[in-house]
């Protein structure tokens, strides 16, 4: 007896594991669609469906398949057992079901009116994924990858106008989308669609805050595809990144705001706790992520004379970055951080010092991994939400609130895009001429962030209201606006086919004409970012990388046998090497450095010479991004041009 | 009230997520403790505990700060609760208490005994991860880097030995092991420690099947530090991957060995049964394995005339590469076969056809990508066996079980060795000398699969005891016989810093001396492999990659038609390419084809030339493992010298 029914037991969890792979089988499943498909939309050069759309497309078909074709053999599921003796819900649960013991472990709460919706299919729950695997592993190499593959020159040339975009532009938008679905809620109370206990000030402020985060993922995948204007691309892309951090911090912040009594009145110190919570947050994160990064780039650069350096273990190397990398996120978030936004300046700052010690190898291997990794939890995460539609099984779609979401989420893109850019034009020598507001108004696309950012928490009512909302409009701003960038690139005349080297050059040279000199590059790059420029580079970078000047000539003399022994041997007579630091302070060098330093030996030795060349001219670009292929639109009639594959 | 409420359980749900935060961090830590060890052993040329033996010790060492460190919050989980109205135990639980519902999701079933011991810590229980985790995420990495690295020319010379010491040695061993666990098994109930129905006969021998699968990983790992003959390497290598193929496929046909009545007697039907089925699903594994490899070639070498070749995209093809062979794994796991099997195969295949079909570019991110999670995931294995020394919950340490397991092992490896080699030595041309048989004895390590065979079941007490054991022998012979692996070739005086090509060539001169001709090599590969060859050279190759003969010098005349469709353009006139092909019909023309074949343009062209010329030569040595490091050792004293950095 025993015996067959331990084999029965053997037999059921083999079951489970079955069960497993299944579901990871039918992601692969959808992966391999989407890959094929992007291979054959490259070919066809058709840019009105992106990737990403692609993989939401077959996630729907895919779940419409799931939700359908697949039985519900587990009828028991709808039932509630009542438990008298507990008085909260255990992590963990122990069942005696005829004599025979079962675990059970906590998945999550539930509101009442969902248990009916509840019964029945196991298929459909097992593909709704934990929203703890959104966060710690699929999220994390996206937004890594963003901090990893900025190009620096550009984003900080645009640093003002983008921190503008992206904290005052965030917040700004999620205060408009909030104001306006408070009034269609008072509406929807008024013609008695909703109970007045349903949806407070403070549900519409956080619907907001997750709605801000723009994600034009699919946007700037054309736009890098057809070369488009850099300064425009740099703006969308750092509003983009940097913004994300914001909402997540935003929503973070306004769902610890928690008014005493009354939820509807305003609450000026519970007020201000959520914006002290914001900023602490923010910088919290901010120096986790530097640190885990600085910590990277120390441990790559050490030379200590026992030891061989780490970079002649390339393998070693990438993994200790990589799991360094990861561990900032998941140290800010068990430190009740943010992750996302320790994770973004973990890449930058990563990029900016660690890059430059990593051997020849290891630079192309971490590229190709991230690059890689980026790619496959992109895909996932797209495959994903088209799934949720049909095997999310507590939708509540709501029309007005959709349509005022609608409304709502288009006034704040506008409110935020239009007088901003007035404002800054004000500041700017370079305009942000009308066309490209237009296009930065057109390319407010809403996805993976306010997707993971709405999936968090779906337990009540209103939230579930809000995730259904947000994920129609994630769905209608990919297909929509994606699938129209190209047709508004010409019809705005935006210019396409830009080399940004030329481009930069072009700019600078139109502004001072002939007589270039070092006050215009100053003047237009903040004093608090020449300071920390000069900082960065007289004394971080020697003290973290091979490049800049000897840290004997930039500290002062009774500095000197500290500075002798923190300075590696070949950072003497090489200043010239890194690229960008010196472009703040001279621009007209740049060109000149580019060269040179494609060119100067690196202290790694083995027989891969011409990734050196590579590897240290891309991360100047910092085009970490998109597989070696280019295609070139020709101006201004948008006809596409034979593909020239790099 | 309401609106409290939700916050709170929005709280809840954030610590949720730290929770897991907080894990993920704990194995990012040991990982990157893990690489700076191997850094620093590498550096003092420390050969005494590898890099899995440490991975294993800080595990412990964690486990046992886990265990008797961190407090236990959750009370609750220790009691069973009576559940009257079911009747089995269903996949998800809704419960209703204090009036708010939660959703269960089932875990696993677990025996009376153990529920006394389940008390207290969360943290615990949160670091015992599913085992469908290790199967479905971390061993398939494992196995098809050790099928897409297989050094194929090596191991096709010794193919017959390995698929011996394969099939029939773990058959050998799993009898043996089982026949002297039911020796000590009665001999317990004799003294009385253990009752007549907890072990019955198919327990030893599902003991024995799971302990037959040797996991030298770091004997493989020194010797390719060593560079130690490249037979005794190849001997050890196919063995360890083929056994481990062979002991996952005999583990499943036991658990379905259930005879009818007496579970003592044997019943010949079962037994037959089980034969049947472990054919059965050995070869569907072997075909769903190989099919999924096929396609991924087929896909990668299509050329059709509208089409741009999927390797003008490296990260397309990349993943379509990554994901295929994934899939072979799931979906042999989905169809009730041995995803293990399945993937080893697909990645023999993907090496052999796939590979040659790359692009450059890709040809290096599929080799450094499965690399990376091949070092990543061993890691992660090792760490883990550590931590569930202390995390796991239901030890049953029985000291004469244990005992008996570790006489049991080794009586088996050595009747498994020594006979068999003995017989092959009859047929071998090149015999399998006797301090060759000492160091294959030696090197029977016990590792990842043996693990993990043991915790995918642990919910009775038979296998309690045998994960236990299991666990312990794997702890002894990763540290001693690891450990003692560079003392045991010193001692046993095995040739070192050997070159694998010359090796070959002065093995092949040898033999036949100065008039060296085409028989003996064709008398050395058995006549199978001469015909299966001749096909693959002939038919598969050409249908499948760019190199060998066009299909239509090869196919009868009248289906020239059909051949000329199905070639490659670049097949004609560079028949040489191929080496390993060329090298079973004619030994000595290998030297040339070598340099040739490294020399020859491939079709992708992309400024990193030096790349493709390494990538073809590692592909000819299949030597994808280790990154890219060389220890050399003074034969015979066995002292280190300098190490040369590659």
């Amino acid at each position: 007896m025993e015996k067959l029914k331990k084999y029965v037991s053997v037999k059921d969890e083999d079951d489970f594991y079955h069960q497993g792979a299944v579901e990871l089988l039918i992601f692969n499943f959808l992966l391999i669609l989407t890959i094929l498909t992007i291979w054959l939309f490259k070919n066809h050069r058709f840019r009105f469906l992106h990737e990403t759309g692609g993989a939401m497309l077959y996630g729907l078909v895919m779940g419409l398949i799931i939700r359908y074709v697949t039985k519900s053999p587990d009828i028991e599921s709808g039932t509630v057992y009542e438990c008298e003796r507990l008085k909260s819900g255990p992590s963990t649960l122990l069942i005696n079901i005829t004599n025979q013991v079962y675990e059970y472990q906590y998945k999550r709460e539930i509101s009442h009116h969902n248990v009916n919706g509840h019964q029945g299919n196991a298929m459909l729950q097992k593909m709704t994924f934990d929203p703890s695997i959104f966060f710690n592993i699929l999220l994390p190499p996206i937004i890594f990858h963003a901090g990893y593959s900025l190009k620096k020159r550009h984003f900080f040339r645009n640093l003002g106008s983008i921190l503008a975009f992206a904290f005052l532009g965030t917040a700004i938008s999620c205060l408009v989308i909030g104001l306006i679905m408070y009034g269609f809620v008072k509406a929807m109370v008024h013609i008695g669609q909703l109970k007045q206990w349903e949806f407070h000030f403070t549900d519409c402020i956080y619907f907001g805050s997750l709605m801000s985060a723009t994600d034009p993922v699919t946007v700037l995948a054309i736009f890098h595809e057809l070369n488009v204007d850099t300064d425009l691309y740099t703006l969308l892309f750092g509003e983009s990144v940097l913004n994300d951090a914001v909402a997540i911090v935003l929503t973070h912040s306004i769902s610890t705001y928690s008014p005493k009594e009354n939820p509807n009145a305003f609450d000026a110190a519970a007020f201000f706790q959520s914006v002290g919570n914001f900023l602490g947050i923010f910088a919290g994160s901010f120096a986790m992520g530097s640190s885990y990064a600085v910590v990277t780039a120390l441990i790559s650069f050490m030379h200590l004379t026992k030891f061989t350096k780490l970079c002649e273990f390339p393998m070693l190397e990438t993994g200790l970055f990589f799991l360094l990398s990861w561990s900032a996120f998941l140290s800010a978030e068990a430190a009740g951080l943010t992750g996302i936004v320790a994770v973004l300046f973990c890449g930058v700052t990563q990029a900016h010092y660690t890059y430059n010690n990593l051997s020849a190898d290891s630079k192309m291997r971490t590229k190709q991994l991230f690059e890689f990794m980026n790619f496959l939890a992109e895909n996932v995460i797209f495959c994903y939400m088209g799934l949720a539609l049909f095997t999310f099984q507590n939708h509540i779609f709501n029309p007005l609130f959709i349509f005022g979401a609608f409304v709502a989420v288009f006034v704040a893109r506008a409110s935020n895009i239009y007088p901003l850019s007035f404002l800054l034009n004000l500041g700017r020598k370079q305009k942000i001429p009308r066309n490209f507001q237009h296009m930065m108004m057109f390319s407010g696309l809403r996805g993976a962030i306010a997707f993971a950012l709405a999936i968090r928490d779906t337990s009540c009512q209103p939230q579930q209201v809000m995730f259904s909302t947000a994920l129609l409009l994630v769905f209608f701003t990919v297909w929509v606006l994606g699938g129209g960038t190209t047709p508004m690139l010409t019809w705005l005349h935006i210019r396409v086919g830009v080399d940004p080297d030329e481009d930069l050059k072009a700019k600078a040279g139109s502004q001072s004409a002939s007589n270039f000199d070092k006050n215009t590059t100053k003047a237009e790059s903040a004093w608090l970012f020449r300071i920390w420029y000069g900082f960065d580079h007289k004394y971080l970078k020697p003290l973290l990388t091979h490049t800049g000047p000897p840290l004997t000539s930039t500290l002062p003399e009774w500095c000197n046998p500290v500075a002798r022994l923190l300075t590696s041997p070949s950072a003497y007579g090489d200043q010239l090497k890194d690229g960008d630091t010196v472009y703040i302070i001279n621009n007209d060098e740049l060109a000149e450095n580019c060269e040179s330093s494609a060119h100067t030996p690196l202290p790694a030795q083995d027989s891969t010479g011409s990734i050196q060349a590579t590897g240290k001219e891309d991360i100047q670009e910092g085009d970490l991004g998109l597989g070696g292929y280019k295609l070139q639109l020709q101006h201004p009639a948008g006809q596409l041009q034979k593909n020239s594959l790099a």
